[in-house]
């Protein structure tokens, strides 16, 4: 329970001075953003997001698997977003290791088969980027013209960088 | 293109003051949460995190997806986290339809059967909250005794309720 004091205490504070009780649902801007789940990201920091702003995936990688495909579908479809924003960042854990290096891993340490879990790990960073917006562009069911941009973050600047 | 010239002003803005160029990769605080896309929460506000501090994992209604466990074994085997967060939320737009409705809206639309795409809606708040930390509790390949923390947030008032 290291943290979880921490956390309540922070929320406390929070909810004291809290101002957004009043926020419809849908996104104000519109927006909705797959990034990583990094800890040096913070997302609407960088952005210059406020709270009820926009919509927020977050995973390991910033990739557009089925289930972040299923949160832009409710985004789209449900409350109404309009531009889609992909963000990968430098120095990604997912740049580090193989999927079948963490399987056999996993495998080793719970006894027990990993090697059919995809983790998605990947080699080129640019690259991934493109990949997710093609991703997502193919899907059936969002609109063929909703804009999806493509970026990099540079953890060491606090940059974004247009890939896409 | 509504949004992106604005992005790209607050990033401008946002690195010209930049002061976390020098973080780890690993969260300072040892600790990932699983939270809802909901433009209304600020996770990191409402939690007290900086950047650095945690991994934020955020899908639609923050269930315990498949990708999400990805994302926490990702997250606790390369990169050390040892608590885990969850965080669902009043007013959750998942609260306020059914998956069927949604599948058969998007096959009227696209033309081309959504009747196999989950959508993880659910009807009630807390009950959700269990069943997410049940599923992290239940995965094979992350330890048996991490501390996994449910809780629902309030959009209207800030603050956090412990479920379990």
């Amino acid at each position: 329970m290291a943290e979880l004091n921490n956390i309540l205490a922070a929320n406390k504070e929070y909810s004291g001075g809290f101002k957004h009780g009043t926020l419809a649902i849908p996104p104000s801007r519109k927006l909705a953003v797959l990034a990583c789940m990094d800890a040096r990201l913070t997302v609407e920091d960088f952005l210059g997001l406020g709270t009820g702003d926009a919509h927020i995936i977050r995973n390991a990688g910033g990739i557009a698997t089925d289930d972040a495909i299923r949160s832009l579908i409710i985004s789209h479809e449900l409350l109404g977003t309009q531009e889609f924003l992909v963000v990968n960042h430098t120095d990604c854990g997912m740049l580090t290791f193989t999927d079948e290096e963490l399987q056999k891993k996993l495998t080793q340490k719970y006894k027990a088969d990993a090697s059919g879990l995809k983790f998605h790990s990947f080699p080129n960073l640019e690259q991934n980027v493109r990949n997710q917006v093609d991703k997502i562009k193919s899907t059936p069911f969002l609109p063929k013209d909703i804009p999806v941009y493509g970026f990099t973050y540079d953890v060491r600047t606090g940059k974004l960088g247009r890939v896409i």
